[in-house]
């Protein structure tokens, strides 16, 4: 056995680290994985108990049928025009996996979401990446750039920024592959690229219940396309990648439209507040259309995160350029805002 | 966009169908995917509920770690050697993930699970496929193939033949590359290959809660191996693969061992039985292993199983030589075994 089993083509591989989860309930002010500062749905809750009993012997709907109507129907579209994901990453992994070969190119702007690159290690591909002058600018050169398969992470991540609706729209036009848009931050920003279904048939769109729903923890991606895209993605998908319980949770998520909005008001409520106490400290701060806020502070940003952490404060930084200077910051409640701000003032 | 938006290499893709899963209470007796007939443990579905809470806005641990610790502590190993994947079929896909490069061979013995096949087209490696004469022989040509990951589904399915352990070994022992072997079934079984872990670093074990646990609904899969081929599966996993509920429900499934060895002996007896009653009516009957009877009729197989669904029972049934003469029947309990052999009767 050689000392790495990890086929040859992955010798020397980085995979992609999230967040780092605390153990729950030890006091941590935890704003560095982008999750909802709000509980889900009490209906959510309660539909979880309902399903938990006995059926649970039984194998889910492959399709997770019930969730893919009721979504459908959300949005105004066709049971066939949605399909469902152990999460947004795993959609995103179907992706390369029905839509590129080895060998192929996958395009995206950068800065994005770091998951994407490992990706392309996994599936034998090479990033064709498109730098980003400017957070909010979709680089021109997307468009015409010949891969099978294109991601525009928007609102992107970790920027927060929101890249113009036309020139995505241009993007989407001039490619002859598929373009993801994923849109997992999309229900905190002023508008989405639902729009663009009716005429382009080689879009998905990537959706999660994670942030806008309060429910990270269940795991529950969605995406919505075309026929042929879902029927795409349908055959390249583990049989039941869904459970029994996140099928149901996802139902009645979708169905408490009222929690969801109260969720996202809030969220974007404090996240101005959280921008405005960055700004009042001396940050530079992204505009942003996400539950997050990007920015970067007056002093070098890695040694302030571990300053932070020391006071139990968790924030993101990424420890690579154009972004090393900046942190990625969740917004959280108030309490957990201040909490922050008095650290941060302290620090600085 | 071309007819089909699968890339290059899928044209013609024929994914993996698993079996119908009809919707829920209407009256079938459902003998197609080899399922618990007897529910989960009480104190499982009490762990749920108890975990269905505003927790769930947090992702899980991407570790799954309390899960990772009870496995590890039934088995006698070390946390570091057990992952969990959302469900056995996500661990096999890691294991293609993990250690096979594209344009690799990897090696089974056939007939066997037939995911692996689309398995083989997704990761754009060529299929080694070693058919045995006897289903409980392991062929011998299996061990020298120089494939760099090979797959033994033991018990195997749709067979439900266990392969002997001496020949198991000298695959294991013959292989330069990894090997999986897929014991889903194996709670069924007179023994297992766990002994192999402590002299074979490139050995995996792949175990499920779906079977012997009576959890197919809540895809919950877990990997038994040494550390370097377990910390290869977690680099190519995705980061939150386990949801918050199937960990718990991990947990306290092992922690309840009584309901677990209740379970399991209660489906060898059913099956006893089963394999007697096909025998009566003239089945030549394969001993098994497992939770399911692989069995063929006096009479066409394909006939027998579609006149089985029109009286609303399930079974598998595969039109693939060298079995499509033959039916495979999930243990039921007592009374649903008795009314597919008092049609069986009728039928015949």
């Amino acid at each position: 056995m050689p000392k790495s089993v990890l086929r040859k083509t992955l010798q020397g591989f980085h995979p992609y680290v999230p967040g780092e989860q605390p153990p729950d309930g030890e006091g941590w002010v935890k704003l560095n994985t982008n999750e909802s500062p709000l509980p889900p749905s009490p209906r959510v809750i309660q539909a979880i108990k309902d399903a938990a009993g006995e059926a649970l012997r039984l194998y889910p709907s492959p399709t997770a049928a019930p969730a893919r109507e009721a979504i459908a129907h959300k949005f105004g579209l066709d049971p066939a025009q949605v399909t469902l994901g152990n999460g947004g990453d795993e959609l995103i992994e179907l992706c390369f996996r029905a839509f590129a070969d080895s060998g192929d190119h996958v395009a995206f702007p950068t800065p994005t979401y770091p998951l994407l690159e490992p990706l392309c290690r996994l599936h034998e591909v090479a990033p064709s990446a498109h730098p980003t002058e400017m957070f909010d600018e979709l680089p021109v050169s997307l468009g015409p750039d010949p891969a099978p398969l294109k991601f525009i992470v928007n609102p992107n991540s970790p920027t927060g920024a929101l890249f113009d609706a036309a020139a995505v729209e241009a993007a989407v036009s001039a490619s002859s592959g598929v373009v993801a848009v994923d849109e997992a931050y999309v229900d905190f920003a002023p508008r989405s690229a639902l729009g663009l279904l009716a005429g382009h048939p080689n879009v998905v769109l990537l959706r999660t219940f994670s942030k806008s729903y309060g429910l990270a923890g269940m795991r529950i991606g969605f995406a919505l396309g075309s026929r042929e895209v879902i029927e795409a993605l349908d055959a390249v998908k583990d049989s039941y990648n869904l459970d029994r319980l996140a099928i149901v949770a996802a139902v009645a998520a979708i169905e408490d439209e009222e929690h969801h909005q109260k969720l996202v008001g809030e969220v974007v409520g404090n996240r101005e507040q959280l921008a405005a106490g960055l700004a009042g400290l001396g940050f530079e701060v992204v505009p942003s259309s996400t539950n997050f806020v990007f920015a970067r502070p007056p002093h070098p940003a890695l040694k302030i995160v571990e300053a932070l952490r020391e006071r139990r404060i968790l924030v993101r930084h990424y420890d690579r350029e154009p972004i090393a200077g900046w942190i990625r910051i969740t917004v959280g409640t108030r309490e957990q805002q201040d909490k922050l701000l008095t650290a941060l003032k302290e620090i600085l």
